[in-house]
C-alpha cells in the first residue's frame, strides 16, 4: 500500500463572481452583491463541497475608477462589511472556515484583534483574517489622506500591526476564566497578560477584552507578493493566497515563501500556499467552453474597453475586431507590457484581448472537464506549486455548484480530498495545530 | 371612548446582568459574558416580550480598575465585539431591533457608517448605533494615547463624526441600483452622491460602499448627558438613554433634550427618551425583595469595598457593619459627595452603602410587583420624564424572564404596550418614519 497522496485544500472566493459580466447571467443571483441570501447559498454550497474555507475579499471604498462604463460593473461598488457578514454566515453554517479581509493601513490593531477573536468565538473556531495593506486611492480618500501611503510604509506598518494583533490574542491564558460561582473567582489574575506594546506605529497596552480563541489564534492569511509581504507571510501566515498564472511561476513563488520560514523558527508545512484558480467546468470540454462563451457574450464592449483602459490605455475609436494598436502617448499602465506582448504574440483583436482579461484577471484559469480541472490541481500540488487553491468561480452561485457537483467527486475518487469534515475548526481542516498558549508554564 | 394612552417603548441591556454579583447566582448563565448561547437566549426572550430593541453596551478595553478584588467581577472584563455579535443575533431573531455601542473617539467614520449599514441590511432594518465618546483610560491606552482625550475635544470630534456618518448613509439614492441584466446597467450614476467632506477632524470622500439602508438611516442612540452630548442628541439622535434616578431629574432631563430640538428643525416627537431602569420583580413585594437579598448575599465584601473604592475611597480595615467613616486623606472620587450624604442621612453601614450601590449603579431601580413596576413606568411616561425605558435586568437571563412573563402582560392589560409587532424595522417599532432620501428629486 502506498502512502496517501497529498490532499488538496480548497477555499472559495464568495464575493464578486469572477467574470466581470457574470452578474448579467440568467442564472446569477438577481441582486448580486447586495442580497444576504446569495451569500448564504454560496457558503452553504461550499460547505456541502467540504471546502476548508469561504473567503471574502474587500475594499473600504467604491474602488471603481472613474469611467463612463463603470456603472455597468458590479465589482468593487457595494459590498457588505466582511465581519458583520461572516458573523451572520457563521449562524447558517456549521463547519466551513470563514475568512475576511481587513486592512492594516486603515484600522487600529485592537479593533482587528477583537473582531476576529469575536468571530472565532461565535463560530466556535472557524475565523480567519486576510491581512491587506490597501493600495487604492479610493480608500485613502475615505480615511483622511489624499494619496495612499507608499508601499513600503504600508508594509512597515503591517509588520508591526500583526505583531500587536497576535500579542493581543495571547492576552489571556487558555485557562484564565474559572468563573467559579462558589468562590466568586471570575478570572485568574496570573493568567492575564497585558501586551504593553510600544512601537513605531502603535502604543497598545491590552489586555484584549476577549478570552483566548478556540483556535488559539484565528487563521492568518496573506496575499501580498512584495518582498516585505513575503516576509510577513513567512513569519505569521497560515495561508498564502497567490496569483501565479503558470506552474513555473507558481513553483518559484512557493519556494520563495517556504524558504523564508526557517529563519522565523517555522517549518514549511506550517503554512499552506493556495493560488487563485478561476474555474469553468462542464461534462465535456465543449460544454465548458460554451459556458465561457455565454459569459463573454454578456461582456459589453464598453466594459471591455474600460478593463483595457485601466490596464493599458484608451482604445476608444478603434475597431474592436481589429488588431490591438500601440498607444504611444498614453502613460504605461499596470501590466501593459505583458498584455501587449500577449496580444502581438497571439495576434489578438481588441475584443479577444479584453475577453482574455475578463476570464483570467491575473489569475490562473481553466475551462474544462472535471478531470482536466483535477489534473491541473494535482500537477500543481505534486510539483511543488501549491498546497491547495482558492477557487474563483467565474459565476455565482452556479459556477460553484458545477464545481461542487462535478469536480469535488472527481477529487474524492482520486483520494485527493476529504469525504467529510474530520475536525471542527478551520485549523483542523487545514491540518494545522491549535496555536498554543505561549504563557503556559509547562 | 378616550384616546389611547401613551404606549411604553422598551429596550433591554443584554450585557452584564446589572447587579455586580449576579454572575454568581445559581440561575445565571454559567459562562456569563463569554457564551454566545446566553445572548441568543436573552435576545429571543426580549423578542418574545415584544421589546423594541436589545442593546449592547461596550468598551474597547478591560476597563476594570486595578484592585485586588477585580478578578471577582464579570463586568467590563471580556465581551464579544458588538457588531459581530449583533450580526449573529440577527440570524436567530426576526423583529427585535439590535443596537450596539461604537466609539467616535477610537474609530473612523467610514468604518462605523459601513458596519451599521451592513447590519441594517443583514437584519432587514433593525440596526441602531449607540454613539459614545469613550471616557476611560483603559481604552485610551489601547489606542496610542496615554490619557483619554479631554471631554470637550471628544464631543467636538463626535459632532463632526456623526455628520460624516449620516452623510455617508446618504451616498446612494434609494433607487440607485436598477441591476438590469438586460441593459447591463448595474447602478444609476445620477443616484450616486459621494460625500466630499473636509472638516477639522476628518476628510472623507465617499461614497459609502453599501446601498442606502432599509431604514434610510440606522437608528442613532445617544447617552451623553453633557451639554455637548445633549446638542448632538437633539440634532441627530432617535433615542436617548438617560440615567435619571428620580422623577424630577427625569423630567428636567427630558425637557432639556426636547427643548433643543426645534432649533435643528426637528419636532420633539422625533426622539424617544428612554431612561435606564433596573428591575427586580416577583409575585409579591416580599418575593421581589427576597430576590434582591439573594443577590446581595452573593456580594463578597471585597467586591463591595472595591465599588466604594472606585467611588469614594478605601475603607479597608474598617468594620463593614459599622458606620461609614469620613476619609480625609483620599482624593475625592466620582459621586463621593452624593454617597456620603446618603450614608449619613440614612445612617448606613459600609455594607448597606455598597449594597445600595450594587443594586442601582447610578440608575433608577425598582424592586416590586409587576403592578408597582408598571405604576412607576406609567408615572414617568405620563409626567413627561420618559417615552420608554431601557430595562436593566438585575440578573440574566432569569431577571428578564420575570419581566417578560409578568410585567409585559400587566402593561398589555393597561393598554400601554403592543400585543404583537406591527412593523418590521426598528424605526417601525419606535414609531419613527423611515429616513427619507435627501437627494431625491420630488
Amino acid at each position: 500500500m502506498t502512502a496517501q497522496a497529498r490532499q488538496i485544500h480548497l477555499g472559495v472566493s464568495m464575493r464578486n463572481p469572477y467574470h466581470i459580466a457574470a452578474w448579467r447571467h440568467v442564472e446569477s443571483a438577481t441582486l448580486a452583491e447586495m442580497d444576504f441570501d446569495n451569500y448564504v447559498e454560496v457558503a452553504q454550497l461550499a460547505e456541502k463541497g467540504l471546502f476548508d474555507m469561504a473567503f471574502l475579499a474587500d475594499g473600504i471604498g467604491v474602488r471603481a475608477l472613474d469611467h463612463p462604463a463603470r456603472h455597468m460593473v458590479s465589482h468593487d461598488i457595494v459590498n457588505f462589511e466582511p465581519l458583520t457578514l461572516l458573523s451572520a454566515l457563521a449562524m447558517v453554517t456549521r463547519r466551513i472556515g470563514l475568512v475576511a479581509t481587513a486592512s492594516t493601513t486603515y484600522n487600529e490593531p485592537y479593533h482587528v484583534a477583537r473582531k476576529f477573536a469575536s468571530l472565532d468565538h461565535l463560530s466556535k473556531g472557524r475565523a480567519g483574517w486576510n491581512l491587506v495593506t490597501s493600495w487604492s486611492e479610493a480608500e485613502a480618500l475615505n480615511f483622511n489622506r489624499d494619496v495612499p501611503l507608499e508601499k513600503s510604509a504600508r508594509y512597515d506598518r503591517a509588520a508591526e500591526f500583526v505583531d500587536v494583533v497576535t500579542g493581543l490574542w495571547d492576552s489571556w491564558g487558555d485557562d484564565a476564566f474559572p468563573i467559579d460561582k462558589a468562590s466568586g473567582r471570575f478570572f485568574e489574575p496570573a493568567r492575564m497578560h497585558p501586551l504593553i506594546h510600544q512601537g513605531r506605529h502603535f502604543s497598545v497596552r491590552g489586555a484584549l477584552n476577549l478570552p483566548r480563541c478556540p483556535q488559539g489564534h484565528p487563521v492568518i492569511a496573506q496575499a501580498g507578493a512584495t518582498d516585505q509581504g513575503r516576509e510577513i507571510a513567512a513569519k505569521h501566515a497560515d495561508v498564502v493566497y497567490a496569483a501565479a498564472v503558470n506552474l513555473v511561476d507558481g513553483q518559484a513563488f512557493y519556494r520563495s515563501i517556504k524558504e523564508r520560514m526557517p529563519k522565523y523558527g517555522r517549518s514549511p508545512d506550517q503554512l499552506l500556499i493556495m493560488p487563485g484558480l478561476s474555474v469553468i467546468t462542464g461534462a465535456t470540454e465543449a460544454e465548458a467552453q460554451r459556458k465561457l462563451r455565454d459569459l463573454q457574450d454578456l461582456l459589453d464592449p464598453a466594459v471591455g474597453l474600460m478593463m483595457l483602459y485601466n490596464m493599458i490605455g484608451d482604445f476608444t475609436g478603434h475597431d474592436i475586431d481589429g488588431p490591438v494598436p500601440v498607444l504611444v502617448h498614453e502613460a504605461p499602465r499596470v501590466r501593459s507590457d505583458l498584455l501587449y506582448a500577449m496580444a502581438h504574440r497571439e495576434n489578438l483583436t481588441i475584443r479577444q484581448l479584453y475577453e482574455r482579461v475578463a476570464a483570467s484577471r491575473g489569475h490562473n484559469a481553466i475551462v474544462g472537464t472535471p478531470e482536466q480541472v483535477v489534473d491541473l490541481m494535482e500537477s500543481w500540488i505534486d510539483q511543488g506549486a501549491a498546497d491547495g487553491f482558492n477557487i474563483l468561480p467565474a459565476a455565482l452561485p452556479h459556477g460553484l455548484r458545477d464545481f461542487v457537483d462535478h469536480v469535488v467527486p472527481e477529487m474524492q475518487r482520486r483520494d485527493r480530498y476529504r469525504l467529510g469534515y474530520e475536525g471542527v475548526t478551520l485549523r483542523d481542516h487545514l491540518g494545522l495545530p491549535r496555536r498554543p498558549d505561549p504563557h503556559r508554564v509547562v
